[in-house]
């Protein structure tokens, strides 16, 4: 199974590092990190810089294509929606990670499906009629959609268990040892003390810049 | 607060780039990715390219040195294990993750130290004279080590409660919206199903290669 994974610059990295640590890992699947043009791209913190090994025009396609969110998703009209319409016309799933969903919606993607975002952007959704679900990981058709950041391991490990089967996931899941164990009970707006989510909400060019 | 996070050929992506997500977002903190030479590294699985912005003799010192594991770790003496040692000697936090252990444990830096690994290589940390202790994250004076690839979220998250505290690692979490929620229940030898653990146990090259 081919993976295709957008990368741009401003780009959040665990968003496209949690989803091809798991999909990578079943034997057979090929990802392949794809942007504007092929090289290096620098993330929306500055400290750190991801490869592209193909331009759009260079990606062939792909079964799975996943959009990760970051500081500066390409929300108007440009290549990287192009490329994405003609990609999503030939895949099995069509996914993303945080506001990636953003960039699905802004692509016309999204139009009258459930879908999810990172907690902060969960509404942004009505502007391209999608329908804001509050779940971690929301699956509607062959569009598959993750909460913030971190919950891209969570969808990719669904993903497994749907295309390949419970087994392929829980061996990836044991093979990366995902067992999960916060320090904190603060990982929701529903978890975590009201202070901190008052915090975020008044400081969220911390985490989303839309 | 400064951090430097060791890449090599063969690394483990996640290992790095969860523990960077975390520590990156507190303000204030600088990250910088380091390696035998300056430029790009190869992951393990061939497909994922991160790059190292300065090379082990230009890294200035940091407070955190963190270790991530891989396919082919730098287990014999040489340059990698010079440079820990050094970082080692000005660092207020040493760290690792999966078998990242074993390098701290091969450049001299666990002996006598609790410590924990990727699961399957756990026990390997006795050729060290380390203390196997099976815990996802376990601390020891200054040296912090996080067990296999997905446990550096919850290492970080450690760390910056006990360097920052509680407030500061909340909200870095809920930034990141990490509120795990794993389809399956298999993450740890002891949750999966037996059969999935002796899978993993006779193949076990499709997760570490020691």
């Amino acid at each position: 199974m081919k993976i295709n994974i957008l990368l741009y610059d401003g780009m959040t990295a665990l968003d496209a590092v949690g989803p091809y640590e798991v999909l990578s890992r079943f034997p057979g699947n090929e990802v392949l990190f794809v942007a504007d043009r092929a090289g290096p791209v620098r993330t929306d913190t500055g400290f750190l810089t991801l490869v592209a090994d193909a331009s759009l025009d260079e990606a062939p396609s792909a079964e799975i294509v996943l959009v990760p969110g970051g500081f500066t998703p390409p929300l108007t009209p440009g290549p990287v929606h192009e490329w994405l319409r003609a990609a999503d016309a030939t895949s099995t799933w069509t996914t993303s990670v945080c506001v990636g969903s953003l960039i699905l919606g802004a692509a016309g993607l999204l139009d009258g499906r459930r879908a999810t975002s990172h907690w902060l952007t969960l509404d942004n959704l009505t502007e391209y009629g999608a329908i804001p679900t509050a779940e971690r990981v929301v699956i509607d058709g062959k569009y598959a959609t993750g909460a913030g950041v971190s919950a891209g391991i969570d969808l990719a490990l669904t993903l497994l268990g749907e295309i390949v089967g419970p087994e392929a996931a829980m061996a990836v899941q044991l093979g990366i040892e995902y067992d999960p164990a916060p320090p904190f009970p603060a990982g929701s707006p529903a978890k975590a003390p009201d202070p901190i989510v008052t915090f975020l909400r008044e400081n969220r060019d911390l985490v989303v810049r839309l």
